[in-house]
C-alpha cells in the first residue's frame, strides 16, 4: 500500500487501514517532533488559502517545517489572479509546476478536486466551501482514538451547527466507517442536510433513525436528540428503542460531544436569526451522569457555543485538538509526498465502494448546488458537469464535485431517439417508462424547458402531469 | 540568570543587566550574521500581526532565519478567526501549539500580555496600540551605546508625537532604567500621558519638572521643550535651573534627538489638525552648537516630520537603526528560545521593583482606557480586570494590561460589610473615611451608580458631594 | 563577466551574452532542480509586492526554496508603511538592510529602479507598471530557444494588449537584441506605444513598417497586422513587401504567437470596451498553414483571449513557460547574489548602447506619465527628474524611470542668459534657434508658463506660435 502521489479530498479518499497508517504515523511524528526535518527536506508545500484561516494554514505550515520543507503561501487570493478572471484548473497546473504539495482553502464546494485533478500533484483538501476538510476530520478521529482506543461502537454526539459545518460532513463519514454511533443534535434549523444522511445510509449501510421533537412536559431539553444513525453492525437497540427510553441508554454515556460554532458566514439572509436558538455547552448542561466521562471536542474558533468555564475541565479536548493538528497533519505530508514509507497495517479494512453508474451526458443538466465548482463561470469553460446515479426511486443525481444530491424531474433514453425523431420524447423521472429505461441510456434534464430546448417533446402519456 | 522561557512584553520585563547580555549577543550577532544559522535550527517562529506592518515584521523574520530558524506568518488578521470573533487567549493557546516562540503586533493595549498568559510559549511584543514596543527601544538603545558607548547621564530629546508613540512610551522607561535624562519635546497637544510621567517619577525615581511655554520674545523657538526628567542620580541642575538658563546647559550638547511622526492612525477625530504645528527637523533647525554631535534617530517610517536633506549627514542614525534591528531581534529570539545560553554580565544591576498592592475584587470595576485588552468584547469573555494601586492620595490605579492610570471615585471596605448589612456604605475615593481602609481591604468603584448596583449606600457623611 | 551585485530592472541590464549565460544555468538547474540546495543557504529574499500577484511572487519563492535561501515577504502593501507615506527609497534602503536580494513589483513605472538605487543589494523587477517585467521576458525567450534552438530570424507576433502589457513591454527589446522579426498584431485601440518603436527604431536599428488596414475583401481577416519590426541584419524583404504578399511571407510560418490578456486595470475609463474587440485565439483561428508549427504561448493568467481546447495542442507552451519560471528564476537568483560564478559564454555579443546626452538640470520639467515614480507625492522629496535627450528634431526626452518619450515643446540655453537678463528668452523646441544649441545647454520647459514663471521671454520672433 502506498499513499505516495495521492490526494486527499474527502475522507472517502482513504479506507480505515490507510488512516489507520495515517495515525501510526502521527504518533511517531508526535513523539519525537524535533527529529523529523529530514522527511521533507527540499521539498516545497503551496498554501493557497482563498477564504481567510489562520489555524488550519498556520497548523499546515509548521507541520511542512517540522518536516524539514518550505513552504509557499497566497491567502486572500479573491484579489489576485482569479479576480482577473483565470480558471481553478490554470491556477493548480500553475502552481502544480512550482510545488510538490498542495494544500488548498477555498469558498467553492468541490474547489479541491479541480485542483486535484489538475495540479499534477498531491493535494490536501483544507475544506471547500460547506463540503469537506478532512484532515480536521483525521485529528478529531486521532483525538477520539488518543483516548478512548477504538472508534467503533461510540456514542458521538454532533452539536450544533450541522447544516453548514464541513467539519461535520467530513467527520460523519469517518465515524460511520469505524463503526461509531452519531447523534445528530443540531441547533433547529441547522439540521444535517438530507443528502449527506442519504449516503451514510447508501454507502456506509447503517440506519438513520429521526427522532420526535422532544416532548413539552417541562422537563429540561439537554439533549435536542434530532436523528440517530448507527452501524450496520450494532445490535440496533439504540435505533430501535422508543424516544422515551432513549435517555436511559444515553445514560450508559455519550463518549464524546462535538460542538460547532455557527458558521454564519455561509447562512442565507433567512438564517439569520437561527443562532439566538443556539444551545451552549457548559459544565451545567454536561452536569448530567452520562456526560461523566464525554470527550468534550470542537475544531475552533469557538464564539459562545462552548463556555470558557469548560477549559480547565479534564474533559476538554479542544485544545488538543488543536495541538494533534501538527502531527497529524505532518504525517499526511510525509505520506501523500512520498517522504514516508507507508507500513502495511494488519487490520486493513477491505473497504467496497458502491459502484454507481456516472452520468456526464451533456444534456443541460447542471449542478443544483449555488455555492458548487461546477456551475462558476471561469470553471464553465472546461468543466463538465458529472454525477453519480445514486437512486432510482426516487431518481437522485449525486455531484460528483460537491456531492450534493438532487431530484431531476424530467428524462429520455438515447435508444428512443436514435435517428428516430418521433420518439425524442422526454417523461417525469418518476413514471413507469422512467424506470425502464437502462441506466446508460438515460438523458437527464434539470427541467420541461431544458429538454424541449434541446428537441424533445413530452411524452403525451403526460397529460398535465409536466 | 537565563532568558529561557520568558516573554518580553514591556522593556520592564528585562533588568538593565539582562538587556546588557542582550546586546552582547547582538554584538556577537553582528559580527558573524551569516554564521548563525545553526542557533535556531528545527524552530518555528509564529508572526502574527494584527495590524499592518512591513519593517517590524520583515525585521524579525529575517532575523529568524539568519538564526537558521523557520517563520508561520499572518497578517491583517482583522478578517480572518477574530472576526468570527475568537479571543487572543484561544488564538495564544493554539498557535502555541504550532510555534516554539510568538510575535505579536495588535492594536489593543494590552494584547500582548494575553498572548503571553495564555501561549505557553514565549512571547515577543511587537507593539500592542499605543502601549509598548520593547524590541524597538531595545534597538533605540543599541545604536545609543554603540555611538556612545553608555547612555547613564546622556541628554536625549524626545519629538513629536509623545502621546501615541509606542515606542516612546517604551523608551522612556529605557532611558530612565540607564540613568539617562530625558528631554520631552512634544508638538504641542501631543504632549507624553500624564500615566508615563507618574511611573517615571513613582517607579524610577526621577524627577520630572515642566517647562513654562517658550517666551514670546521674537527669538527664534528651536526647541520647544515641555517637561525634563532627570535620574535621581542627577545633579538636579539641569532640572533646577530656571527656564531662562536651559539653553545654556543644553549649549553642553543634545546627545540624541529622537523624532517620532505623527501617529495619525491613533488621533482622536479633534486631533485631526495637530499635524499643521509639527515641527520638521531638518539642517537648518539642528544647525545650533547644541546640536554639533547629535544623533538624529527616528524609528522609521518617516512621512514629513524628519527632512532628507539629513539623510546623508553623519550625525543621522535612522537607517542604521533599522539596520541594527536585526541582530538585536536575533538576540532576543535566540536568548527567550533558548536557543543561546546568556552569560551573566558583571555590571547586573539589582533592580527592586516597587511592590503594589493589586486589586482584582469583582466590584464591575473596568479599566477606563478604550483600546484596553481587557475590556473588549471577545476577551471579557474569560478575562478578569486586574489593576496596580500605584498611589493612595489620590487613589490612583494602573491596569495591569495597558498600563494607562486613572482615577476612581469611589470605594467601600470588606471589613465593614461582612455580614454587617447596615455598613454597607461607599465613601469618596478622596474622603477621611478612605485613607483608613487598608489595601487588602479595599473594593473600588468607578461610580456612584456601580457602588449603588452592588448594593451599597452612600456614606451619609457625603452629603452633596457624591 | 560577472553578474554578481547587479540588479535586473530592465531586459536593457542584460547582454545577450549574459542572457545565454542566464540560460545555461537555468539548463542546470532544471537538470537537477533538487540538487541546488546548497547555493543560496543562509540568503534571504525579500519579496516586496505592492501590487496582487500569485504566480510571479510564488514562483520566485519557489525558486529562492530551490536554492536553499529563505524569503521574507510582504504582498498588498497599500495599506502599510507606504500607506503612511513612507518613499520607496526609505522602504528600500531599509528592506536592504535585512535582505540579500530583493524582487519588488509595483503598479508605479520606474519603481524598481528607484529600488534598485537605494536598496544596496541586488533588485529584481517583477513588474512596474506598464513598463516591464524583465523575468518574465527571460523565461519567454528562454522556451523558444529551448524549442527553436534559435531566436535569430525567427518570426515572432504578438496578440492582443500591446499597449499595457509590461511582458510584451519587455519582450520586443529582447526579441530585437537577438535579432528576431516581431509581428505587432494588437487589438484595435491597445496598439504598442509611440515610445516603444522608437526605441526599438532608435537603439536596435531595426526598421518599423506600418501595415495598411486589411482590405474590407471579405475574406477572414485571421491576422491583424499593424506593424513589422525587422532586425537590421534581416534583408528586408519581410518589411518591404507590399501589404498585399504579406500572406506569401507568412505562409512560410509564424514562430510564435505570444497572446495576452486585456490589462483591464490599467485601462482608461474610455477604454472598457475595447475588449469586445478582442479576437480570440483558438484552434480555429490557428487553422492556416502558417500556424502549422508555431508555439502558442501566454504569459497567463488568461481570461477569455486564449481558448481551452489548446490546452492539450502539442503547439501549445503557456504552461511550460509558467514551470520554465523556476529554473529561470533560480538563475538570476544565483548569478546576482553572486552564489554562483558565471561562466564567459562563447557567443558574447559585444552591445554598444547608443550614448545620450543626460538632461536632469532643475528646469520644472517632470516627466508626462502620470504613473511615473518620479512625480509621486512621497518620491518628489529627493528624487530629481532625469531624461535622456533621444532625438532632436523633434526634440524628444526620455524619461530613465519609466522610459515614456515625450517632446517638450520650449527650450532656451544657459550660454545666453549667463548674467545677461536681456537674453533670458524661451523658443519653441522645434524652431531654427533651438537647432543652434548644444546639448550641454540645453533648458528645457514644458510649457510657456514653466518657462516665463523661471524668469524666461518669449523669444519676439515666435509671434502668435507660442
Amino acid at each position: 500500500m502506498t499513499l505516495k502521489g495521492r490526494s486527499l479530498v474527502t475522507i472517502d479518499d482513504l479506507t480505515t487501514g490507510e488512516i489507520g497508517a495515517v495515525f501510526s504515523a502521527a504518533d511517531e511524528m508526535a513523539a519525537a517532533i524535533g527529529e523529523q526535518s529530514k522527511l521533507c527536506k527540499g521539498k516545497i508545500m503551496a498554501s493557497l488559502f482563498f477564504e481567510p484561516s489562520t489555524r488550519t494554514r498556520l497548523s499546515f505550515e509548521a507541520a511542512m517545517y517540522r518536516l524539514g520543507g518550505n513552504v509557499i503561501t497566497a491567502v486572500d487570493i479573491g484579489a489576485t489572479s482569479l479576480a482577473k478572471g483565470e480558471s481553478l484548473s490554470d491556477m493548480a497546473r500553475i502552481v502544480g509546476s512550482y510545488a510538490d504539495i498542495i494544500v488548498i482553502r477555498h469558498p467553492w464546494e468541490g474547489a479541491a478536486k479541480v485542483v486535484a485533478d489538475y495540479a499534477g500533484v498531491p493535494v490536501i483538501n483544507a475544506g471547500d466551501g460547506g463540503h469537506q476538510h478532512p484532515t480536521q476530520t483525521l485529528l478529531d478521529l486521532y483525538t477520539i482514538r488518543k483516548e478512548r482506543k477504538t472508534i467503533k461502537g461510540l456514542k458521538i454526539a454532533l452539536w450544533g451547527d450541522l447544516k453548514y459545518g464541513r467539519t461535520i460532513h467530513s467527520l460523519v463519514f469517518a465515524l460511520a466507517k469505524f463503526g461509531a454511533n452519531i447523534l445528530f443534535c443540531p441547533t433547529p434549523g441547522l439540521e444535517v442536510p438530507e443528502h449527506i444522511l442519504q449516503k451514510l445510509v447508501t454507502e456506509y449501510g447503517g440506519e438513520i433513525e429521526k427522532c420526535k421533537p422532544a416532548k413539552q412536559t417541562g422537563e429540561e431539553k439537554v439533549f435536542p436528540l434530532d436523528a440517530i444513525y448507527t452501524t450496520p453492525t450494532s445490535s440496533h437497540q439504540l435505533a430501535m428503542m422508543p424516544d422515551v427510553n432513549l435517555s436511559l441508554d444515553l445514560g450508559k454515556g455519550v463518549d464524546a460531544i462535538y460542538v460547532t460554532r455557527p458558521q454564519k458566514e455561509r447562512f442565507e439572509a433567512s438564517e439569520s436569526e437561527l443562532t439566538n436558538q443556539y444551545q451552549v455547552v457548559d459544565k451545567k448542561l454536561l452536569k448530567g451522569k452520562e456526560f461523566r466521562s464525554t470527550l468534550v471536542m470542537h475544531p475552533l474558533p469557538r464564539v459562545d457555543e462552548l463556555a470558557y468555564d469548560l477549559d480547565t475541565d479534564p474533559r476538554s479536548q479542544y485544545f488538543k485538538q488543536a495541538a494533534y493538528g501538527v502531527p497529524v497533519r505532518m504525517a499526511i505530508l510525509a505520506l501523500l509526498s512520498g517522504a514516508k514509507p507507508v507500513p502495511v497495517p494488519e487490520n486493513e479494512t477491505t473497504e467496497v465502494k458502491v459502484a454507481f453508474t456516472v452520468y456526464n451526458r451533456d444534456s443541460g443538466l447542471k449542478c443544483s448546488n449555488p455555492k458548487c465548482v461546477s456551475i462558476q463561470k471561469t470553471e464553465l469553460k472546461y468543466l463538465r458537469p458529472e454525477f453519480k446515479i445514486v437512486n432510482r426511486e426516487p431518481l437522485t443525481l449525486r455531484c460528483v464535485y460537491c456531492e450534493h444530491g438532487f431530484e431531476p424531474k424530467y428524462i429520455a433514453s438515447t435508444e428512443w431517439h436514435e435517428g428516430k425523431v418521433i420518439n425524442k420524447k422526454y417523461h417525469p423521472s418518476d413514471s413507469h417508462w422512467a424506470r425502464t429505461i437502462k441506466p446508460e441510456n438515460l438523458i437527464i434534464f434539470a427541467s420541461a424547458a431544458d429538454a424541449e430546448a434541446q428537441g424533445f417533446k413530452p411524452n403525451h402519456y403526460m397529460g398535465g402531469k409536466h
